[in-house]
């Protein structure tokens, strides 16, 4: 009998359930808007019940092994509470997992969305071939998530993957956490847009002038859209980016030497405006990509690459979880 | 009947050899010059000689459970073999480990230095509380090396744990490496001096002037000297060197959330100089060290501490190898 789990992907803005096959076939998948306004209970309420209509529905011709949740904030996995959710409000020091638990009569397992993400590129995505890797997500922040021998990293506090705060410019742009010159304040949809109004503004790029008058916004795809035209101040905010990224991603390559680092999140699809300033970076900064480089043909090399899963990465890892997670697992066996 | 391994800890300069019960006991050593100039050979019938000697001495009344050797530059633990060897001529692409097994017919287990010490220091130095760590080793470099579940991590080309490369100041001192900016342009032994011996030159450092007309050279122990009198430009140096180094730290810590930073290494002495501005950076810049901070009372913070076996803890993180890295020992014991 093949087995099956369900996969939670619960974000401030959408509500995604799937039961997934163990080769990663979505059987049936519920999408909706998390109304958070409507209250925890509302929400959880909703969770309960669409995954055990999936449960009882799949359970019949396959295998049942569990429920695995991805949130944003910060969760203590141990305890299976999370400790800061400023998408979620009233969640905070919540055990959902417990919860879920009781109400669906199931082992649940939680993360976070950016370890759920970097877990789903790992099973069916990008990290596919590799044990080890970061992902980095560049969205209306940047993010970050790790996977280690197979299993997310949470580290001590469960705030690994901090990346969007890791100093790149040590006198830069304030941040609101309090350094200057964050990884996020460069490479982040925000600090893309940020810097595309102030192009608009000043007049050095009549593209963005022009697609702000239609949209006041603007937008990174629209920036991507000028930068595509040829407009060179769009072109120079995504060179930006890519510095910025490959400071980072240098420094993090030399200090773990990752077979791979995997970029995700809306403005990863800008990926050809911003690669080639993040890969020249790489290849002035980092002795350890360099090394990689040089023994391509007979090394596994650094690969830093997009990811291959877009929006649906959460959902397949956090589908992942009770796999990977379920107790009596040794840590060493490849997943 | 207890246990004991032999540690070797095989320096450029120096040989040092122990045999070493299961509790960190050294039972006897031998040190001595590592006479690199006699070849290869020479080092490696002298390691043979030593080492059978204290198994030969120790195995009566102790179960002898292998051996344990690091070494400096590249290692592939996989094959055993040097990649590189800057300060070993002629050991290139050469295997130690099937080398001495075969000479002392016995399972002979290697790492590099750097993450030698990082194991001695988890075992019985400062790091005896956790599972994972980093240790920075601050010596004529930079140095690095991590232990994540009680194990050393190598990363994908044994290359993990290049620290000193990372990149602090993007437009800063250019480093041999090729990038600029490096950490150890501004926190080794090396960079102090040099700094040192501007600071001289220039007359902003009457002490540093004096020092050099006795040792032209001048030591980093020289500078602290003058730091620790009151020289405003000494102690400036180690305050430039403590906050290189807490951007640097402040980007591990927010990406891997390890529990503990351990510094060690000759400059390490020097804590009371350099660490204030090493932590005033950190609260600055890292927000997960700041929630670390927060959370003091009621869970684990994020330590930064200075090195507790200064340079024994290459020797002891080689002893324990055989320990940890036994086949069958599963990963997720403790150590």
């Amino acid at each position: 009998m093949p087995a099956f789990t369900i996969g939670i992907d619960l974000g401030g803005t959408n509500l995604r359930i799937a039961a997934i096959d163990q080769d990663g076939r979505e059987l049936q998948a519920i999408s909706t808007l998390t109304e958070v306004s409507r209250g925890r209970e509302y929400v959880i309420a909703d969770i309960t019940a669409s995954t055990a209509l999936l449960r009882e529905k799949f359970a019949r011709s396959h295998k049942f092994l569990g429920v695995g949740i991805g949130l944003p904030g910060i969760i203590d996995v141990e305890s299976g509470t999370l400790h800061s959710a400023a998408n979620l409000p009233g969640w905070q020091a919540y055990n959902v997992r417990d919860d879920l638990a009781q109400r669906l009569d199931s082992a649940v397992f939680l993360d976070n969305d950016a370890n759920c993400a970097a877990l789903g590129e790992k099973w069916l995505g990008a990290g596919s071939h590799v044990d080890d890797l970061c992902m980095i997500t560049l969205g209306t922040g940047v993010g970050g998530g790790f996977v280690f021998n197979g299993k997310p990293w949470h580290g001590v506090l469960g705030m690994a993957g901090e990346i969007g705060h890791m100093t790149v410019i040590p006198e830069g742009r304030p941040c609101l956490c309090g350094n200057r010159g964050c990884l996020e304040q460069y490479a982040s949809a925000t600090a893309i847009r940020r810097a595309a109004l102030e192009a608009a503004d000043s007049g050095e790029s009549p593209c963005l002038a022009a697609a702000r008058a239609q949209d006041s916004a603007l937008t990174a795809r629209t920036v991507y859209a000028c930068a595509q035209a040829g407009d060179p101040a769009a072109m120079r905010i995504f060179a930006v980016a890519g510095s910025a990224l490959g400071i980072a991603l240098g420094n993090l390559i030399n200090a773990f030497n990752l077979p791979l680092y995997v970029i995700g999140g809306g403005v990863s699809r800008a990926w050809n405006q911003f690669a080639p300033a993040m890969f020249e970076q790489l290849r002035t900064r980092s002795i350890v990509f360099r090394a990689g480089e040089e023994q391509k043909r007979t090394h596994r090399a650094t690969e830093v690459v997009p990811a291959m899963l877009q929006d649906r990465a959460g959902l397949l890892g956090a589908a992942r979880l009770p796999v990977i997670l379920r107790p009596g697992r040794c840590c060493s066996m490849a997943v």
